[in-house]
């Protein structure tokens, strides 16, 4: 198997939290050009932002391009052909945007371009997001029926065939990875259900914390529209809504009376059609180095084949949770079949305070993120382990410091 | 007066465009931190995205932070807090706002809540943007006037007064800096005619490229929203939406029934008044790179009092423009006193392809502006004077190649 990135360990024996930029040199020629190499810094382990490769910072670090400028115009025309490999689609009608702005962002386009107000919306919810892109998609006027998961489970495929044979909903969503529970769901089956009964109902896939780390094939699952966020499995800082239409997606789009100005597909669907053609194209300023970034992260991703990339993930997650379970730890998800590969969710241990094995991780090197599910706040921690940080060996050394972690607060 | 950059002229001999990041090493230490170096390139002197200071750029590429991190936290305080002194508001109750997005978002943001369906909007035309911002509030369901001002001119004041006296409109919209002609209007005296006429009208000014260049006084000219870009004389690569709104455009916002969601002001004013008082919230994962970029160049620009940030720009901008004249060549304003500050919108002189003399510029090593007015599409350029190339000398080469560039071609 390729190795994407070179795999060493950063041991981090000391280091001090900076915002001040600074490189190593790694040259002593005074003029020679050299590839950016980040600090020693603490490292980000949470479900997003994930730690960026060098990179991958360094072209967030390119001079100022004009827009429409040729070299900046080779570099979205890349992204955006490359985005159809990332989301195995191969049908040219089909669409790929990227808009600055957020993961959440993607929820407004679903709102403000592919339903309508008063039209029915299934929501599949395993977690806190999938609640919040039902709040979202309310405030556009759909009417949302929600199906809930139990905590750390998904949504049971009879319940979703019941819904679907009973009411004509215009689109179904679900949130591939719900990033508050680490449960993932089935989306070929879903997408497989919903086509055998309700083939006309648009399959919306929120893939925030899975486009990149699991399998999602666009075109042969019948997706019609998938959302993620550059921070995420993407490897890429904040500040991009990536997103993916199919070609009835993209229809329904251009037909919608507008509802909003900058999320509109209607505005963007030409740009992005310009730009993947070589040519600029203005509507409103793309984030040029943020998409550079882009640019660079996917030619990594893509360096080696996704399924590659994939089963990579798969071990480490598989491995990363093994050992938890060895530490006396219960993971989230009710099993690891349910269980996303780029995060954790995990139970804090019983007779251990939350804030204080967090502290320890900090004070280790290691940020992990706190809950967010409200009915388990305070009672578990999520790890992330996405993209760089699963080849740059920062998984193995973190399960090291939780280890040490847990026997120090054990004392 | 403080010099904000060294004031080294860049005389480009040859360069290369590139998108591959690459820093001069400048030291021989293989081990000490040495601050970021942008590589040669073609300068970009369109009216945004502007050219950007070495601190900035290295800050973009400032390795992965956790939005909710005590690191983060700080920059983002440290940004909301230099944003009040930017805008030049004390005012407690006034709110900034920075969003994932662009300039455009923030049009989004008026329609979207701060007015409602139904309500008058009158619209202040100096050119394409301001007509592109009626359109906009348009599809939020805002009913607007537009009164056109004559290619190159503003609106008289005579006109407002009228509209104003015979019609109750919720909000005024002036553009301060219109891009596509270079007019800058006179923000202070529309604020105080509508202060006396309708005081009830909220002020809403785009200062897309105003802010940071020409004097905008938010508390004591009574506006109630302004809202610019990060890419403009903010000087920070594309990617955010920065506004700010005063007390009353906030009430108005948080009152209004949402319409939309990842561009709410009641969803985005808990989190800012969060990070400014010192602590992480969520709501959606802010830009974390651009964000410490931003940071890095308000320092910078607050390095200097903003009257003398102003001074130099209108000196630099003058000289810029009295050059061009004494070339033969025409701005597109009427006259100086409409002219703007941190761009100019010139004439291709008589006898001369306009293609030829911006591809003679490129292969000198500027990117200007092709025009964009729909009524002199072809028959104009413009040139951006804003931040860091007017410290860093860049005007005063790009006019040398620019005399350069119209004796050859009229050879």
């Amino acid at each position: 198997m390729l190795r994407l990135f070179p795999v060493k360990r950063v041991v981090q024996k000391s280091f001090k939290p900076t915002t001040r930029f600074s490189i190593r040199a790694i040259t002593t020629s005074a003029t020679m050009s050299v590839p950016y190499k980040q600090a020693a810094h603490k490292l980000t382990m949470i479900p997003g932002p994930i730690e960026f490769s060098d990179a991958v910072l360094g072209a967030m670090a390119t001079p100022s391009q004009a827009h429409t400028s040729p070299e900046f115009v080779a570099t979205f025309q890349s992204v955006l052909k490359n985005l159809r490999k990332v989301f195995k689609s191969t049908d040219p009608k089909a669409q790929p945007y990227v808009l600055a702005g957020s993961g959440t962002l993607g929820w407004d386009i679903v709102g403000a371009n592919l339903i309508s107000p008063g039209d029915k919306v299934l929501v599949l919810a395993t977690g806190f997001f999938s609640d919040s892109f039902a709040e979202a998609l309310k405030i556009y006027g759909a009417e949302v029926d929600v199906i809930t998961a139990p905590v750390g489970d998904v949504v049971p495929l009879e319940e979703i065939s019941k819904k679907l044979e009973s009411t004509k909903y215009t689109a179904i969503t679900i949130t591939h990875v719900d990033t508050s529970t680490s449960v993932v769901s089935d989306v070929k089956a879903v997408s497989e259900l919903v086509k055998k009964v309700a083939p006309e109902t648009l399959i919306v896939v929120d893939g925030v914390c899975s486009i990149g780390v699991e399998d999602l094939e666009f075109d042969a699952w019948g997706i019609d529209y998938a959302l993620t966020a550059s921070q995420k499995a993407i490897g890429v800082p904040a500040g991009l809504s990536i997103s993916f239409a199919s070609e009835r997606a993209v229809a329904k789009a251009l037909d919608r009376k507008e509802s909003v100005f900058f999320a509109s597909l209607k505005r963007w669907t030409p740009i992005m059609k310009a730009y993947e053609s070589g040519s600029g194209a203005y509507f409103a300023t793309p984030a040029v180095q943020t998409i550079t970034a882009l640019k660079v992260s996917l030619d990594e991703i893509l360096s080696e084949s996704l399924d590659e990339r994939f089963a990579k993930h798969e071990q480490v997650s598989t491995k990363f949770k093994t050992d938890l379970e060895k530490f006396g730890l219960k993971i989230v998800p009710v099993n690891h079949k349910v269980a996303a590969h780029g995060l954790t969710a995990v139970y804090f241990p019983e007779g251990i305070n939350g804030p204080d094995l967090l502290a320890k991780l900090a004070a280790k090197g290691y940020t992990v993120a706190g809950g967010i599910h409200k009915a388990l706040v305070g009672k578990y921690f999520r790890v992330g382990h996405m993209g760089y940080s699963v080849y740059a060996g920062h998984v193995d050394t973190l399960t090291k410091a939780l280890e040490e972690s847990l026997t120090e607060l054990k004392k």
